[in-house]
């Protein structure tokens, strides 16, 4: 029998179709992960070290490392979603056809000099220097005045939108803050209001009392499969102390941070077979930072299936696995 | 300059990426439409006329023509994502795992015998009654006391999460109403308070004075880009007499919408090279029929870019083309 299960946070029912329901051997890419062949270095990558004036001679934003001997690198976005405040923006929200200039900021993190590494295959260390990274930039983001909200994001592989190789994030930053971020602040406000309680915390408790979607733990954070996951191996990365902003998580956090998610990005590199996926860290948008009721969390997406005209057509999904499987799957897999 | 536009239905913001727009010709398919070739008849196909028998023994639902030479045949999905209704719904609405037995019906309509056909080369009558088909469909699923919504939508290609060649649409019927469909309704009734108007009629009418992003227009229909439209050549397809539900449509004009339909199809697959795209029918859920505040459309999307984490978590879109622009290129497509 399929199952409707509520997502609890957003009151989205999500389709569990047990019916079509793939096992966790049958949602590994076909792909082999020892026969990889990228080069060190690729002289036509603009992320690479040594290309840096070939490509562009843009501003640096942020730099970890000598600029000859660089570590990681924040820099402009080359094809901008957004574009910097110049004149003040200009904005009309009277009639049918409501529009503001697109002002923001478009950046892109390269996470190493190297072209052929990736999270997974990082060193623990280098991965805490971007996690600290993304807390500086957002830092700095959202201290401008016209910035609401900030997205910092992975895209790694075709299917999951990224057009380079080379290791990367994506951070923008937006004058207003989306929808679906005002939803998330609105349910939880409202769970807030009627129990005084933070339902993130709330969930966390849950998930740590039944144990069977757990993938792992550690002192600062719990990595799950949500209950109502919307895709196969979806996963929750929740710190256990309550904080709003990425920017509030301290050295130590981050430290342990930079385990749990290279350790995630392991179990589904080896468990199946380095998939698409996409992360995005959820932090508290403008207004909304030392909340009771929001708390901030990891959503890393691994995309093995489509939408398709019904997820496009009601804002609803069809996971085609069972979380509890998924997760007993990536416990189990060794890295 | 790019520029943020509002959808100001959902009050959802839309980021026109117009320095990294391309133009219509750059978004083409690199496809040779004039050399396709498929079978009139494939064996393997469970869709294909004459293989009813070998694939399954399934319970005809609807069908148009005779059982030995049909022209349309509705049958239950082999591989439903939710099951029909037995010994009533078991629900639990309490605690942080909230669920219901995935109750509904997930149903395929056969849209023709040939396996080499697709709405944008059918016959416009054929389209008529597939316009029809999913009008009795709807109807009778509507009245089943534990369905709330119906979603009818159709994928074609594999970006647009087809797995099957055959031409064919799916019906979807849910016990609950999707939370986009829930935000669609409220939001349609608080500008409704508001301005006693119907919002969608009121886009309409801004669009047809405008005419900048008007694709086609019928004496019923109109066809256009929406000002906020989320990714390329995404049109919307709005009837001009206002009414809420798809079943109320009339027969003169499923005729007037089976051409409009076919011709925006046709747009697209000579003027984009046979994109993958998806097309929903929004027509209101429960309860909501007969409502002065909701106003059934078409959305059609093709699938021409990706959804990347930024998408993905925030719920906004980034659009790299210009809806005028597109408008007017489709607007110049000899079909």
């Amino acid at each position: 029998m399929p199952q409707l299960r509520q997502n609890i946070i957003l009151k989205e029912w999500v389709i569990i179709a047990t019916e079509r329901a793939k096992r966790p051997e049958q949602l590994k890419e076909d792909k082999d992960i020892n026969n990889v062949k990228l080069p060190e270095h690729d002289d036509t990558c603009p992320f690479c070290a040594g290309n840096e004036e070939k490509f562009d001679n843009v501003t640096e934003l942020y730099r970890i490392g000598d600029k000859a001997n660089w570590k990681l690198r924040v820099i402009p976005n080359k094809y901008p979603a957004l574009a910097p405040l110049q004149d003040g923006i200009r904005i009309n929200t009277t009639g049918y056809m409501r529009w503001m200039d697109g002002i923001g900021n478009h950046e892109v993190l390269i996470e190493s000099p190297r072209h052929n590494l990736t999270l997974a295959t990082m060193e623990t260390s280098d991965i805490e220097d971007v996690l600290f990274a993304y807390q500086m930039r957002i830092t700095t983001l959202m201290a401008l005045p016209y910035i609401e909200s900030v997205i910092p994001f992975r895209n790694h592989g075709k299917r999951a939108g990224a057009s380079l190789i080379h290791p990367h994030s994506q951070i923008i930053a937006l004058p207003v803050i989306p929808k679906d971020v005002i939803s998330r602040m609105n349910e939880s406000i409202r769970y807030h209001e009627e129990h005084r309680e933070c339902i993130f915390c709330k969930v966390l408790q849950s998930e740590l009392e039944s144990k069977e979607r757990i993938v792992l733990e550690t002192d600062h954070f719990l990595v799950f499969v949500p209950y109502a996951a919307y895709s196969p191996f979806a996963l929750w990365i929740y710190p256990k102390r309550h904080a709003s902003s990425f920017c509030d998580v301290e050295a130590e956090e981050i430290k342990d941070l930079s385990v749990v998610l290279q350790k995630s990005l392991r179990k589904l590199y080896f468990g199946l077979n380095d998939p698409d996926y996409n992360y995005i860290i959820r932090s508290a948008p403008k207004g909304y930072s030392n909340s009771a009721f929001f708390h901030w969390y990891i959503t890393l997406i691994p995309r093995l299936t489509r939408t398709a005209g019904f997820e496009l057509g009601s804002g609803m999904f069809i996971n085609p696995s069972i979380p509890e499987e998924n997760a007993q799957y990536l416990r189990g897999i060794e890295i």
